[in-house]
């Protein structure tokens, strides 16, 4: 199991509760890739949306984001933390 | 204050303790404009550091970063979390 930050754009206008249901839509699925979801971020302005996962693979996380109508943009390893 | 998620793009081949040093370079001053870095997650194979952030502004933010040596590409205020 790694850790990813993935990126979405484009989420001009997202609202609270948007992210929300988005969150509980990946949540419901994502043991069945093995993903747990734990943080999102996001900056409606910009329509930009950060999401940090422990996952086995970026390919892990997509496949839940797609499922869950909302494929992300960029998803990096993030090996180190501080 | 609020939360801020800042990038830095460029990074290649930053190692875990360079990321800890830049953190801790960080920690060391941001008092001094009312930051508090939480969390900086890397990703040294694209070179990409997101840093989480309470703050009074972005320009805090900066401002901090830039004493500490490494500006920031990006810095977008994260009203929305989940």
């Amino acid at each position: 199991m790694s850790q990813f930050m993935d990126v979405h754009h484009g989420m001009k206008g997202l609202t609270a509760d948007d992210l929300m249901k988005a969150h509980q839509a990946d949540l419901a699925i994502e043991k069945e890739e093995g993903v747990h979801f734990e943080r999102a971020w996001a900056d409606p302005k910009s329509g930009t949306v950060y999401c940090l996962s422990e996952a086995p693979s970026a390919e892990a996380v997509q496949r839940i984001h797609e499922r869950a109508g909302h494929k992300a943009d960029e998803i990096h390893p993030v090996p180190l933390t501080a």
